[in-house]
């Protein structure tokens, strides 16, 4: 995982900027007054046939296509690949997996399975990307992100046994509950609670904790059972507790707050048969405005137009596009091997950023996972070289399905410095194998993709902004003359479908801008 | 609600008993060996035509029926209404609703929409069920239990607007972080915590409450966004954060705490279109078994059999069905107004329980829950005479959906002091129009189910067990000479299907044993 909300928003720090453009579009009243998402309310101005051309038919540049179509443009999107999504990628039986240095995989799951690459989840709070599910009918069904009975692994704990979730939550909790209690107990709070709230506080954490009427942490059946409550004679049981300092030598407390990161937090959603739906959805609507095979290689800029020039893939030959606006939405891992005529600050801008090379290794298997662990959906964490395990929310209850063991990035981390992907590989199933012992020889039908080895992609999301992120996104989120920049690392909600759409809605917003003043705009 | 499985539990207190039945049937090898749920796994004797009469066609009478008759029993199943199910009700389209008191209403949803009056989860802990839907073939879809985007109410916290689940959740943990993180900082915990576990609790507190560096809470984005991260110039900010003093006079713990009850943890699920479609499941397997319009009159036992007595409903005629043994799976509600010759003990502990009105209020109305407060499934809470609005998993961004507003108890709570039916009414509208100002009127066809006065349940599910719970249940899960007793009742798992399906499993292995033994068995 290791790319949470909170890490992207550490690291893009201060943003700020780009207020002129902004409070001009408001004060030609392109934008709704301030508030909630107001700077990405979508306001096209009437296109009027102008020509915009877009490279790549990933997420931004179909919804960029899409928007500017429904408001009179006239737009061609440039594709490299046969197939539109870009990091939107469901992989089924017989897709080909061809990476950069050679590699190459084929597909094997039996019909009807997939694995979704790339993007698999939508929060609810993405409200962009559910609206376009909703207009364009991609059926949604819910994604499981969050399980009590999933599994956490540390050697360090519980004998190296995997904890279900619901125990890791709930000990963690009574123990805190305790402690607290204890601290209040002894005073240790008089200055910071008054007398009042130190009581409610203190009746608060028995139920918090589920603490005894002392005030102490002696298990609860939130945790689970050692006796389950049946229909005989027995009483039940909770699970002892594991004990506070067992939980902190795990440190597994990533994997325990995943669920409260604000792009996880449930209720969440997937497309029904694949998050390539999506794109399969928006490339119906768009028909020939798309080029597939179109392998951009130059972009020239005039006073009046963008011209860009394409390597068609089938014919081998050199094509052209003019246009009077052009939106650049590839990963800025592929701008900077173009021949572009942006200036400097832009040029350098792009050639300082660096990728991510996040990776999924998915199997197919019976689901052992539910037919015999109670898992259904949501993840697991472990503390070893693959440490995450993801189980599918796509047709409970069927025989087989496809699980993903693995699912990080490979730059500075040990999986990535595995030698090959055999290696890799055997990392995945020795994390399965860890959570369900004897399991993982079910595993079969393996695909591995690392996106920093998938041409047209070279990353899975932006990592560095150069020397300065806050100047960068500034910058970035401005055209450059008559080329504007769309992308998920063009947003606020880097590595999300939602960031991409909402960089488009930016971008046909600004387009339209500049179009009424009669030329470029936005700066 | 009200009735989590703790506050079970805690009522349930010290169970004990019936070893000598139990131990007996293992040392007959019926049982497997002692472990997790040993004491409920079905061993059925085969039956041989041996001829069972099972009195209510609920959860706990179709399970009997149904494995006895795989097993070669001749079973009969009396059930007094139309349907099967008992407390598995869903309610449609025409569906008439009649109270004992004469009160009388008639669904008037739209075609396709259904109301679970009953049980309305499953959640995958309770692995009879989950089995019972496999094996039947009763498709499931997610219930989805816990939302972020759900809301809490209360007057004195927020101004009395609503909060989103996620930022009680998150504020709360980050003033516990805090004030635990300050405590030990002070030394307060110094002989309670190592140094080193001094040290791996700071940093955990630190990423557990999302702490500044110097271990203050200042508010955290896994609560929501005061400026939403967009595409746009402006940064994100998280929501300023609710103080503790607020939130500890709120109260609302047990909403808060809900998703970790231990029967209420994700994964859950429901059957898709109802969850009656698990008794028309049980009921497509048993055919004639069923004898329906069977108002079950008299219950008398001899040596050698059973003679139970009924009414049919549709030819006023009296009828006997006898077998050699009778599985009593109605609420005790219900057997106490029965005229059964059960041995003076059992007689009087029926007799001395009681039984809990739940109720709950649902409405058909467009989904301004998902498509203005962008809340999908899950509960909200209130501090409020009703207090719980439940949203609803089925049909997820479709126009129109069901709205549960209000599911609690009538006996002892200000819902139920209200006059009348008009009053209670009133009062769901009130609490749905206080999370979502406006949107109440839009709400429409309601249907008001309290348990209380359905016929043939008189109450939801059992709230007292006579002067002591341990003496009551030890004896309730051994049979009265040929007749045995099942039902979540006389189960530890009380108001689940679950626990009906448990104890028709014990009471099956039960008869076995009895068979086996040329008589009754079990005591």
């Amino acid at each position: 995982m290791g790319l949470s909300r909170r890490e992207f928003l550490t690291r893009v720090g201060q943003a700020g900027g780009y207020g002129a453009a902004f409070m001009m579009m408001q004060s030609l009243g392109l934008l709704p007054a301030p508030g909630a998402n107001a700077e990405d309310a979508l306001k096209p101005v009437p296109g009027k046939g102008t020509r915009v051309v877009i490279l790549g038919g990933g997420i931004a540049g179909l919804v960029s296509a899409y928007e500017l179509g429904k408001a009179g443009y006239r737009c061609t999107v440039l594709e490299a690949r046969d197939r539109v999504g870009g990091r939107n990628w469901s992989i089924r039986r017989g897709t080909q997996v061809q990476f950069a240095d050679g590699t190459q995989q084929s597909c094997n799951f039996e019909e009807g399975r997939y694995f979704n690459a790339g993007p698999a989840r939508l929060p609810s709070i993405h409200t962009t990307m559910l609206g376009y599910c909703r207009e364009l009918g991609v059926p949604l069904e819910v994604e499981v992100n969050t399980s009590r009975g999933t599994l956490l692994q540390c050697d360090k704990m519980n004998n190296g046994k995997p904890v279900e979730q619901r125990q890791m939550v709930n000990d963690t909790r009574g123990h805190v509950a305790e402690l607290l209690a204890k601290s209040i107990n002894k005073g240790a709070l008089d200055e910071d609670l008054s007398s009042e709230d130190k009581e409610r506080m203190l009746g608060f954490l028995r139920e918090y904790g589920d603490l005894s009427p002392d005030y102490i942490f002696k298990g609860s059946q939130r945790s689970g059972f050692k006796v389950y409550p049946g229909a005989g004679p027995a009483t039940p049981e909770a699970k002892d507790p594991l004990p506070m300092h067992a939980l902190l030598s795990a440190d597994l407390w990533q994997g325990l707050l995943a669920e409260d990161v604000i792009d996880w937090q449930a209720t969440m959603f997937q497309p029904i048969g694949g998050m390539d739906r999506i794109p399969a959805a928006f490339e119906k609507k768009l028909g020939s405005v798309v080029r597939y095979g179109a392998e951009v290689k130059q972009i020239r800029q005039s006073p009046t137009g963008v011209t860009v020039t394409y390597r068609d893939r089938k014919s081998g030959k050199s094509e052209t596009v003019v246009a009077d606006y052009c939106i650049c939405a590839m990963p800025f891992s592929v701008v900077k091997t173009i021949d572009a005529d942006f200036s400097p600050d832009v040029k350098d801008l792009i050639s300082e950023s660096t990728y991510d090379s996040g990776y999924k290794v998915a199997w197919e298997s019976r689901r052992f996972w539910e037919q015999e662990y109670n898992i259904y959906g949501g993840l697991s964490y472990l503390r070893q070289t693959v440490d995450v395990v993801w189980y599918p929310s796509a047709q409970f209850f069927s025989q087989k399905g496809i699980i993903v063991g693995g699912y990080s990035i490979e730059n500075g981390t040990d999986f990535g410095r595995l030698p090959n992907m055999q290696a890799k590989l055997d990392a995945s199933r020795a994390a399965i194998e860890k959570l369900h012992p004897g399991c993982s020889k079910e595993l079969t039908n393996p695909i591995y993709v690392n996106w920093g080895e998938i041409p047209y992609n070279l990353g899975s999301w932006i990592h560095g902004y150069g020397s300065s992120y806050a100047k960068t996104y500034k910058r970035i989120i401005l055209p450059d003359r008559r080329v504007y920049f769309a992308g998920d690392h063009t947003s606020h909600i880097i590595g999300w479908q939602e960031g991409a759409a909402l960089s488009a809605h930016r971008t046909v917003t600004q387009i339209g801008v500049a179009m009424q003043q009669g030329g470029t705009s936005g700066a």
